[in-house]
């Protein structure tokens, strides 16, 4: 089914003028293999005197079978919420130590997109987050988010309050430094750092971690992913709301955060032979053995 | 579709004779509404001078349409597990204080229950565990669950080392006073006590905690009801493998457990109006306001 | 040793104009028993036509033998700070709920404070923090912290990374939310919610606890308090530096933060009776049983 | 003040032949240097066809300076409790990787221990526990502990429950696993593997720590070592106590334990350099960076 990748983006890290190399290189190996290769436009500014064809994102979303990031895991990140609304497979090539989202190393890159290219690959399926900020009865915002959505103090460190609602119903009142719902792409991040669970990428799950919570007995929860979660503000001092820690929106008391598993899923290759158990120990020295 | 039960077994709490009249009471109601009423041998006992038809509990797995449970939540769990082979919903009525299980009071059941009969009820469903013990090539128990499968050490608190596995993938090499192998429904239960998340039911995962373990970096991790969760014990003193604190089986160097999700899941039914983030404050005061 | 309280002082809560009845009630009342009774010149602008004697706070440090607040635990901290480098004993007398350093109760307030004039307290010594920021050479900022001196991120929730040494030695690098350093008062505050142990204030102890570390394997630490405690800034972002959540100084990379015992301790008086233990079942519902 | 060691006891490993030929050839050093060298017997038993002059533990007590002992953290905890009552520096000497306590190398022993003749160490005070098992008004048990008296589940792991009381004051009631009571030599032992802190040496303090309570709301406490902590087991089911792991008493409901610090303390020594927070770096990867 990853059969036929005919239209390959390649999209590099920002402002990065050191991907340039291998990024050419990799794009006369897939021009070889008969593809079609597409940059971004960021993309193609760092890459001096390339003679490639460059598209806008969402263009290259409509058109591309394939997007290539080289970069690491914020890269992989804002790339995945950007082309999370169109059916384009990604796969991540890390300049320097593999990432959870970037694990095809730049150095055996050209052997393993070539494998994926004749679909020796493990394909995964990531959920994303749609979040909304609402205002007086206005949306003020809307964005996706591939591994968090966080209600965290401001530079003043005010109290905050709020109440959590799930599926229409109260849950919990907290005061708390913060409040994160994680995807399980996102439960090895932030979440994991407050006190969360790790969650299997393959469950179709959101957990909901207080950061600090003023009370002894909250715990993390983790819910079916067609749970509507919705956080009400009560108190909010200056609390904001960021999204991958990449985007932020200020708070207001009366603010309600709705946070839902987005309607379509993001496709992630991976080399043959992917172990997300392995993964966790090489990164995080999960339960690593004194 | 729970509509039409027409067959209900009624089953009490074990060795406790406070239930007969309430069961009578209950008995005689729903006769009254033209239902065949069953008793399990070892609740009849205890109901002394009833004149209900007996049957054992398998006879009644294949007969009955329901099983009301009066009684706690131990009581909801051995029943659950004897009957989830079995096309049979359950609910539970509590003498005394509401139980996570049991979440009828026996002072408003005939209404309640009244109500269930005319199909006025949330129904849902749980996933059990299906555990195995395998020593030198043979499987030595065979068991289902309903909370939890853990192992543990014992009286002389010998130093536990265990290996686990997922779907075949070398997970991690643990040492600790235990590891808790949990159901959603278990999720609140021991699991809860050693730091594990809390999983809401409808969530179809498996949360994998440890005990106490010997290294600062591991975490619980919840994965999907998908996978194959097997252990193999490298060092044994004296543990052994609880099953819901309900059966027990010594442990030896070389033994593996294997945990599965049992592939048949129980029908629970709650009053309408049931709200599981409501018995999470009143049950475990979870993230209560001080 | 308590016997003989001649002047005391009287201290409002900010801005509370509720507090001006009973506060002249205990003036009359003192005045009644001989003793001197003084006000801050905050104070005794929300007590309305008093004919007290005010006089500012530092010159009541020189003179008052006693200093009683009536207000929360938040005016109590802030004047624990301003005359812990006098010697005067303090007592919290609290408008509403009782707290950890306000307990006596308003409505019995005659009764108790007459008792410890007659000498039937309780005294408890408290240790402070005296905490210092120095930026290229100079000290730039200098304060006493009764509760804690906290790091924490600022609004855009940029990554912080700090070094951690005592006395000298290189303790550890740690990239986080932020870092607690506590004293036995502050154990149950911010540094508990952060998951840091509670030290009895009978224990001369400082706490470091980081506020979601990137690491899994941190852990908090008790220390004596006559460790030296030093924070240098490795990345700041828009890092902060808080004193008892109420003093702020903005930091910069470089720059070193100095946390060391106050080489005065305070004298907190409780009523007769007074059981550290149950003020922490009270106010937290510490180890309450479901 | 550690000048002049004129009488040095050598203590193996039990049952490690292997300790035969390091332990000779470091007796003979200090033979070399004025020194008077002690076995005890089991030491002897295992270094065949020494002629070094043996004599029974508690006479060693009484006549050494210092106690060398070979082998591992588990052989100083031993000799720890049994010497703690007399006035013996103890050293510990690492034949595999160093430990908490025993931190010079086998392969560089006879520089450092030469150095410690010559007056080159640091000096080290731990407290040790004093606990006692009383049922019935008889004290049954008696034993000293240098990590943690514990109590824990037996074999069935029935439901343990206990009441904690600090100098004669209800601390709370507790539903659990275990619980433990650790010295902060203890508290990078069994205690920091249920989520205790860790305590620096130098603080005189008792953690007491939950194992898996059954309520949300437990925390460690660190209480200082001039508390007197005591223990009803309410329900006991198969509880035992055990203590630093070596001895165990099994418990009966109405049973009461009582542990208080020891009144002598051990004397640590340990190479020039030492650094505590290194040993916790090194030993359990504290806050190791990713």
């Amino acid at each position: 089914m990853m059969a036929g990748f005919k239209t390959i983006a390649l999209i590099g890290k920002y402002k990065s003028p050191q991907i340039a190399a291998p990024l050419l290189h990799l794009a006369r190996f897939l021009q070889g293999r008969g593809v079609r290769v597409l940059l971004d436009p960021l993309t193609s500014a760092y890459v001096v005197g390339n003679a490639l064809e460059v598209l806008p994102l969402d263009e290259i979303g409509r058109i591309a079978d394939l997007a290539i990031v080289i970069g690491g895991d914020g890269t992989m990140l804002n790339i995945a919420r950007t082309l999370a609304p169109f059916d384009v497979a990604l796969v991540g090539v890390n300049q320097g130590r593999l990432g959870f989202l970037t694990d095809v190393s730049i150095d055996t890159m050209l052997d393993t997109i070539g494998a994926m290219l004749d679909g020796q690959a493990v394909t995964e399926s990531r959920m994303l987050l749609a979040a909304e900020v609402h205002r007086a009865g206005s949306r003020i915002f809307d964005v996706l988010a591939f591994n968090d959505t966080s209600i965290g103090k401001g530079a003043d460190g005010g109290l905050i309050e709020l109440e959590v609602r799930i599926d229409g119903h109260f849950v919990y009142l907290l005061r708390a430094d913060g409040l994160i719902v994680s995807t399980p792409t996102g439960s090895t991040a932030y979440a994991l750092s407050a006190g969360g669970p790790i969650l299997h990428p393959a469950l179709s799950a959101i957990s909901i971690v207080p950061v600090c919570p003023h009370t002894l007995s909250n715990r993390p929860i983790a819910v079916a992913s067609t749970a509507q979660v919705e956080i009400l503000m009560h108190r909010c001092a200056d609390a904001r709301v960021h999204f991958d820690s990449h985007s932020h929106c200020d708070l207001q008391a009366g603010d309600r955060i709705l946070v839902r598993c987005y309607e379509r899923s993001l496709r992630l290759l991976h080399p043959i032979g992917h172990n997300y158990y392995h993964m966790l120990r090489e990164k995080l020295h999960w339960s690593e053995v004194l």
